[in-house]
């Protein structure tokens, strides 16, 4: 087999055999097919797309042939993730996975790190002090295990022809080909060793997918790509035009998400949290139909089991758990502003790309994946939109270490702010639910 | 300027600026732009095109300035060269180089070497004995200068950027794509220091283009291009259905090229002569029209002067000009095969390709660039398309160095073979000029 004829065949729009497909993976992995050669077949993948049942599952078992599939099979139950596709002010992996193991769910989560605009689950929860998310995987399974969930990064071992794709991809303007999103995202997910996976697919200006019908092929993409390796599937389509809640960062975050666990916080996090929730019940047989399921989250929040849950995995994971009585033991930041408009109005929107930028020019995130992450940066909104702001009044709060990167993430904030003098449409937070 | 953003514009059908041209090419001359995101920017322009008048020229221009550019402007008179897009027994070259130099045509002529089925002009060259393709540029000059042709191949100087994308493409499935092909093409050529070019491009079953819309599109590319940098150009779009000539090699090639500077040798081959060098002469300004262009050559064949040229140009690049009078001299196969077809018919078709593969499998080409050539394997026609075969004739000799390799050509060359019991159609040689 020739990497040179695979590549013209799929340049030319034929459709790939299974073993084809894996030589191309197995070449990636272990570097016998060269970068370019690569390079030159993700582009043809980008304008040919895969053919979802004769070339995606092969593509992606082949990925997952790579590396490490975690067994949970000698641990009873449903194991149950859900995987976001990014937004601004997504925290909601936190309060949902306590949340969704004390209802009787495992959540083996391997999670990732932010980039570009949009913030990670292993920054956010590495704000909290001495939180581990490099354990190993015997201890991860141990923790899924015992306490029912467990939060760490992606190993060396878990899908390493997806690393390598992914950094090429990233180098090449390949990365927004419908096929390989959707196998890059199930190459990890997979790996888990879940039965099933709820996935919150984000559209609207702070997300990926910016219209409702990318966002829609992307779900039935995962949905249809999850059924056909053998794994149930819903997905959520939910906005991301504004940030969800107020906090965008990572210690502001994990503060509003214990908000939540404490029966709390921002609507609309606490109603996301709680509608993924309903589907990681139902998935997981946890619950007979979505009404029981919501019962039971809610009841979880109220009594305070799933805040309890959370303090137990975090201290688990080596973090300090008092941080969930005392949010004020997170990172604090050395400069801190207020940010008021000069004139008044209704605010029309509030463009989370650019509040997410605002965060990154804080030091909440990375434009380069080497950069480090101020746990203590951010953004800490005061008003969202719909609400009405007057002239004087405080926008929100930017948290950094220095005032030139208070003026850099202002500046952007500022980018943000759609001022009117009438209200705008109400937004339902979930757009679609497809299965 | 980032390499991300190009491949990102390119992907997204945008026009690129000069200044990112030149980016990249010289990114792929230096290696400061690596190779994967090389390779998915070419891909991109599989997909996309280039823009002719915005992008073409300064991809071309940067590719040129990556080396050195001849400079034969101390050198009197018009400088012109001939291209050929690449056939099967194609040697128009040879006699051609030397009927124009003798008819007051300047030919600075830098040529490749075979790959796949069809040949190539420096491994024809150097199946004479002692003859050198690698001359340095000076010497090159001065025999222009003094024999008014040199005939050499691309030397490390001369467009690397073109070496750089081209070992991409041969390797990433990104060759046929006609920007790229003419850009590649233009960059050797122009190099040279012409003043006009001569194209035949060549269409059909033995040819790079299939299909005359194919072979118009790229003759119509490199013409624009070419006036777009200045040169004046002239294209012929030939036949390649069936080998040119009887003789497909190397040794075997030149000594059909000798007959027709003799005023003898094929009808194909001496008429194509012909007609591209009056293209070469009217380009040239040698001749005031057509027909006295034609006049001045048919002279030079007749008189011998040009066989005397091409025996003088032979001597002075350390070849063994005795061979001009004595075929004989050229290498001379070890092992020698009669095929005879055992039922009788019209040669209705006589697949160049499959011809041209045949000499491949004889010894006479390469199958990947590291190979050696056999200067004395070949095919070596009896019969040509049209003519009646009967039962037991003998259809052609087969030239290489052992029966293995006879058997793999005998296999390949009756594939070649279609039989029937009427004439083919007519075929004109030359379909259409394009200006």
């Amino acid at each position: 087999m020739r990497p040179y004829d695979l590549i013209r065949k799929k340049r030319d729009g034929g459709v790939l055999q299974p073993a084809e497909l894996e030589f191309l993976v197995q070449g990636a992995t272990d570097g016998s097919v060269a970068d370019e050669q690569l390079a030159a077949f993700l582009m043809a993948v980008f304008f040919r797309g895969m053919d979802p049942v004769r070339e995606l599952p092969a593509w992606l078992q082949a990925m997952l042939r790579s590396g490490q599939v975690v067994d949970l099979s000698r641990i009873p139950g449903r194991k149950v993730d859900k995987h976001s596709t990014g937004g601004v002010g997504d925290k909601i992996s936190l309060p949902l996975a306590p949340l969704a193991a004390v209802c009787g769910i495992r959540v083996p989560m391997v999670s990732g790190r932010g980039l570009g605009h949009t913030g990670g689950t292993l920054d956010k929860l590495e704000s909290i002090p001495g939180f581990r998310v490099d354990l190993p995987i015997e201890r991860f399974v141990q923790l899924v295990d015992s306490l029912g969930l467990c939060l760490i990064g992606q190993t060396a071992e878990i899908a390493p022809a997806d690393r390598k794709l992914y950094a090429l991809r990233d180098a090449t303007a390949t990365i927004e080909s419908v096929p390989l999103i959707a196998s890059s995202i199930l190459s990890k997910k997979l790996a888990e060793g879940i039965d099933a996976l709820v996935l919150d697919v984000k559209v609207g200006r702070g997300a990926f997918m910016k219209t409702l019908p990318d966002a829609r092929l992307l779900a039935r993409t995962l949905i249809d790509l999850c059924r056909a390796m053998g794994r149930r599937c819903t997905a959520l389509v939910t906005a991301m035009d504004a940030p969800l809640g107020f906090a965008v960062g990572n210690a502001v975050e994990v503060a509003e998400s214990i908000e939540v666990l404490r029966g709390q916080g921002p609507e609309d996090v606490r109603e996301l949290t709680l509608q993924l929730g309903v589907e990681m019940l139902l998935l997981g047989e946890a619950a007979p139909d979505a009404p029981s399921a919501r019962r039971r989250l809610e009841g979880a929040l109220a009594d305070g089991s799933a805040l309890r849950r959370f303090a137990q995995i975090v201290a688990a994971q080596g973090g300090d758990a008092a941080v969930v009585d005392d949010p004020r033991r997170l990172p604090r930041p050395s400069a801190v502003r207020e940010v008021r408009l000069d004139r008044g109005g209704v605010l029309a929107g509030l463009d989370a790309e650019q509040v997410g930028l605002a965060a990154v020019e804080l030091g909440a995130g990375r434009t380069r994946k080497e950069d480090r992450v101020d746990p203590a940066a951010g953004v800490l909104l005061r008003k969202r939109r719909g609400d009405e702001v007057r002239a004087g009044e405080v926008l929100a709060e930017l948290h950094a270490s220095d005032a030139a990167r208070l003026d850099a993430g202002e500046a952007r904030l500022r980018a943000a702010v759609a001022l009117s003098d009438e209200p705008p449409l109400a937004q339902p937070l979930v757009l679609e639910r497809l299965l």
